[in-house]
């Protein structure tokens, strides 16, 4: 399967200078998109997850068919005022400003593995901040998973030394 | 499957008087979360969709998942500055005030059948605004599917005479 031919490069955005890159022509393809799905699934089939964490809202697109695919559990992770239980919640940098990630506190108890998913990784804020909440919880990481990696940026460095997969470098 | 017990009720959220029904319990729940999505395309099956369109965030939960397990391409339904290529874009109102949604260009084209999917029909603003956009781009709804219906609001009255399917009333 030709994934990088599903993703569709918007240069500047969102703003100048940034190439942004658009998976929802993958999503428009059901082979494309069952694909990323299964090709997931396999990567993480002996991790020993119960649970999957997905951050909003692209993160959920490939986290909720997973976690349904692969018969675990769905842990959101949302921007604040969107979780209407008590939640943690974990802020952290981005390149200008600061950005908060927020997990309903009983979603992820002492003893969970947890697989993390993401679309893509770039400069790792966003799968950081999701490292940190499942922590908090008491949960173990046991693999984090994304579609599509930024070679040109260190977003590996932010994942704690923990070991991820991805499907597409670009 | 006894879905009313995998929803939890938040009493004053998001605002004073209202209850909402928070459906993170049902999707920590593996059997509760694949019985509903499978529950969903079995009502489906034969509506002869091409693809699924569903708005974010909790509406991605349970679409693209249909989308994966029904073999269908998926469409994201955003708020504004979301979607990075060119949108349309259509505001509804609300009790107080409008929101919006917008919806890739390239995203429904002439013909194409689309099953409109959401967690939750309450007022049916947002349904009601997804109907346009898929209208405006020249496709056809061919099936409207909920999880929960709210029983004492009029949310069917906003879905143009479509038929639609939930799978539990409140």
């Amino acid at each position: 399967m030709d994934l990088r031919a599903c993703i569709r490069d918007i240069p500047d955005y969102p703003k100048e200078g940034i190439v942004f890159f658009d998976i929802t022509p993958l999503l428009q393809k059901p082979e494309a998109f069952q694909y990323t799905v299964d090709a997931l699934a396999e990567r993480f089939a002996d991790c020993g997850a119960s649970k999957i964490a997905a951050a909003e809202a692209r993160g959920f697109l490939f986290g909720a068919p997973l976690a349904y695919k692969m018969g675990l559990g769905f842990v959101p992770v949302r921007k604040p005022g969107k979780l209407p239980y008590k939640t943690r919640q974990v802020s952290y940098d981005l390149e200008y400003g600061q950005d908060t990630l927020c997990m309903h506190e009983d979603a992820v108890n002492d003893g969970d593995k947890v697989l993390v998913i993401d679309d893509l990784l770039a400069t790792g804020g966003t799968v950081g901040g999701m490292l940190n909440l499942i922590t908090q919880g008491g949960g173990e990481v046991v693999g984090i998973g994304f579609v599509v990696e930024l070679g040109f940026l260190d977003g590996p460095s932010k994942l704690n030394g923990l070991p991820h997969e991805y499907l597409l470098k670009l």
